[in-house]
């Protein structure tokens, strides 16, 4: 299963289970969290199933098969869908209405997940994924506590997804925290970051853990700096209003970022045990050098996109699109130097930045390494050895070394050594949420985030966000296609370093 | 030039000069020596040169431009012939009889190269390549000096190349050292290694100095061991007899490949010029652990090949080969494990193989690293990383590493990280012998061998051919088209290792 698992005594098909989807007529279920099922059950990861879709809506157990079908038809990456397969989830499927904030409909639920496991002939093992707005979830897991829908205990087992985001601040995920543990163990929470789903996030620590050659040179004593890039070239699209409340520090250096910061920045845990791993990454968000109010201007670089040219299309500005202020302070673009103030990464500073509406999609880390220690081939010079972890797309890695071009003068010219996912396997990574769905139902934590995780990088993200509220930090504006405002080239150029162009 | 040149004085077009060739009748002289002087034309790498061929072999001028006319279109790597540039190297080519043992000959050359010199407007400087049997070495030499024309001093100057073998042993190693050093000085002899002229062979080099990310790994803390393969294809061709005095050991081991060891083995030089790099492959030779008599079996294979197919060709075994003795006693495989006794490489074993007849043509270092030092991943495993340096054909380097296979299983499998040295620049690498021309004609000797490295790897060599001159040794055989016989594998088995399929 996920790499942490090969040890741990979890290493097996989960045992049979009821999936109950709050949000059932949202478009996450019909997009990710039904095919997501439906490939799990075509690659035989899952043994029974029964999936038990509940929203507001009012719809028959028919209705939501169709709507699966129909999600299963336009967005499984197995197509067209195999009939017998099919078949067998279709008889799974169940529809059952109510209101989150209801105590009652919850009762009703529970006697209706009695009524279906009976029919199924399933255990009462039961995994709630809350694809609602976050103000749902403290209500839905009150609720669920008060029916007795999520006693403690294993057997059978009660677990709860929560999609992202986990609090809006420090204050706010602290609360949430306390709400769900006043309800449920940290082991039956599943914090979800789809971006610990993908095959190339886990493969950073495959890649770091798994081969000798890189983690001797993955320090302050060879790296010199790391950039970490989450480029995306949409705008808002439709989200206009959702993102004008957000911003990207929040909707995803926070998590995203962060994640991938952890694992390309922590010390190799002693196992690969859920807790382990989870408190290497712990340690380096603990350990991020807080950003005081007067380092604003120095470290941290906020902009928005202004209109522009994007892939060939223009665009609009960020504060003529629809459901954004017309003054809005939201940011669409973030630069941090952050450092890690541990013996591992001390002086070493890491660059990330996140932006929309880029001239790529790329989401990267890249690890600079300091030049030779002596130069001994004067006048030709292939520039310091950078090593890059494409996550998306086009998956891969790629290291650039200096290699003398062929001829009678001496010229040293950077090369690639690289290796390309798609080319090497020749075969499709798996969705985020098929791993996280299955992780979850075998009832291995370390792909979701723990709550002081979440915490921690609240912590370090807030006083930001707040400095911004309070007027401090200037707003810079870039345009659309471009990667950024000047500010942000300057803020590596004032210590003689340089974005890549991914 | 070469990428030791540039931070000493001699970083420029060398001084106008004649290369006069003793030999010129021969093969190299026709498919290597002329196109090469032809290409550096092209490449606008001389200045003004005369060309004036000599040997016991009596021509015109015109027989002798003919022949390299022929000789360029046959092999130089540009064509067609450019008239412009033909025209100008066809007047300044000259050819003058004379036998080597003749010291009357030398006193008329010397003669006819002042006419010459004069005709050209040239200076006196000359650069006299010994393109002859090594027999003849030591009696030129001695000619050139008793004629006058080999006087100390740089300006004008008077050097000698010399082709392999330099000595066939320690013994007459020295002696012929003695006998150039009664003539020359050290700075005046060029002893060539055509593997040093090889692009990829220098590429060692800037891989290993001009990047940061390698030599922190290159020592024995983080490399379990080396290889080197030095492999060919080809049989002894119409060479039966030569070979059969000679062995894959002398012939290939004791030059090329120790030269090869040399450059993945030494310590950084302080600076680029000559002395530096050769001081540091001494100390490499000079810190080879001698194989004592006792340990033959043990650290040497050695064998012949049988009958056999290559490449599809049924072809016979050596004994039966035009020359070779048919109780011929001569290897034409070797394998040897060797251990450079110094602080880096201190219990490093570095496994050398030559041999002919091999399935394929290959020449290439592989750095083998440690495992990880623990497995975190437990069950899945991509094996411990190899750089691989590929020296001939398809020049490049190739990292395998451990990547996480896409899927739901926990499976890592190697994949390769591969930098190719033709798609990378997509112009064709110079001929060595244009690069080892063009450094003797500027006095650089980087790339040639001195007279101490030469003694020293004899020291290291001599004792294993005179162990199996006594008997000692078992001579293995092995299928021609196979790589070598099982006693090659045992050698690595019995260590826990095994040879790379290149």
């Amino acid at each position: 299963m996920n790499p942490f698992r090969a040890d741990t005594p979890n290493d097996k098909t989960p045992e049979p289970a009821t999936i109950v989807i709050f949000g059932a007529s949202g478009d996450l279920t019909k997009r990710k969290l039904i095919p997501a099922i439906y490939n799990l059950l075509i690659g035989r990861h899952l043994s029974r199933v029964a999936i038990v879709g509940t929203s507001r809506t009012v719809m028959s157990d028919d209705d939501f098969r169709e709507s699966s079908l129909d999600g299963i038809n336009k967005y499984s990456r197995q197509r067209p869908v195999d009939e017998r397969v099919w078949s067998t989830l279709s008889r799974s499927i169940h529809y059952h209405p109510g209101a989150f904030d209801d105590p009652a409909a919850f009762v009703r639920l529970r006697e209706r997940l009695e009524v279906i496991e009976k029919q199924h002939h399933l255990p009462a093992n039961r995994l709630f994924y809350l694809s609602t707005p976050p103000s749902a979830f403290a209500p839905i897991i009150r609720n669920l506590g008060a029916a007795g829908l999520v006693r403690p205990g294993e057997n059978p087992f009660a677990r709860v997804i929560v999609e992202k985001p986990f609090g809006t601040d420090l204050a706010s995920a602290i609360d949430l925290n306390r709400d769900v543990h006043e309800v449920l163990k940290e082991s039956q929470i599943f914090r979800i970051d789809h971006y610990l789903g993908k095959e190339t996030v886990q493969n950073l620590l495959v890649f770091r853990f798994a081969n000798g050659i890189f983690e001797p040179l993955w320090n302050n004593k060879y790296v010199d700096h790391v950039q970490i890039t989450g480029a995306e070239t949409l705008g808002v699209e439709r989200r206009g209003a959702y993102f004008d409340h957000a911003g990207i520090l929040r909707d995803m250096v926070q998590n995203h970022l962060f994640q991938v910061l952890c694992l390309a920045a922590l010390e190799p845990p002693g196992s690969f045990k859920a807790n382990a791993v989870r408190d290497e990454k712990l340690k380096v968000l603990e350990a991020l050098r807080p950003i005081e109010p007067e380092q604003l201007e120095e470290r941290v670089i906020r902009a928005q996109y202004l209109s522009g040219s994007v892939l060939g299309a223009q665009v609009p500005g960020y504060r003529e699109e629809e459901g954004v202020g017309k003054e809005s302070q939201t940011e669409t673009f973030v630069a941090l130097k952050l450092f890690i103030d541990n013996w591992r990464w001390g002086g070493v500073p890491f660059y990330l930045r996140s932006a929309k509406r880029m001239p790529k999609r790329v989401t990267e880390v890249a690890i600079h390494f300091k030049n030779v220690p002596h130069r001994l081939f004067a006048g030709a010079d292939g520039g310091p050895n950078v090593l890059a972890i494409r996550i998306q797309p086009d998956e891969g890695i790629t290291m650039s070394i200096g290699s003398k071009v062929p001829g009678q003068a001496l010229e040293i010219a950077p090369v690639t050594m690289e290796f390309r996912y798609a080319s090497s396997f020749g075969v499709e990574a798996p969705e985020a949420y098929e791993r996280l769905l299955l992780d979850a139902l075998a009832g291995d934590g370390t792909l979701f985030t723990r709550g002081d995780e979440v915490e921690a990088s609240w912590r370090f993200i807030t006083p930001i966000h707040q400095a911004w509220l309070s007027g401090k930090g200037k707003m810079h504006g870039y345009e659309a296609g471009s990667w950024g405002p000047d500010a942000s080239t300057q803020l590596l150029g004032k210590d003689g370093r340089a974005w890549r162009r991914p």
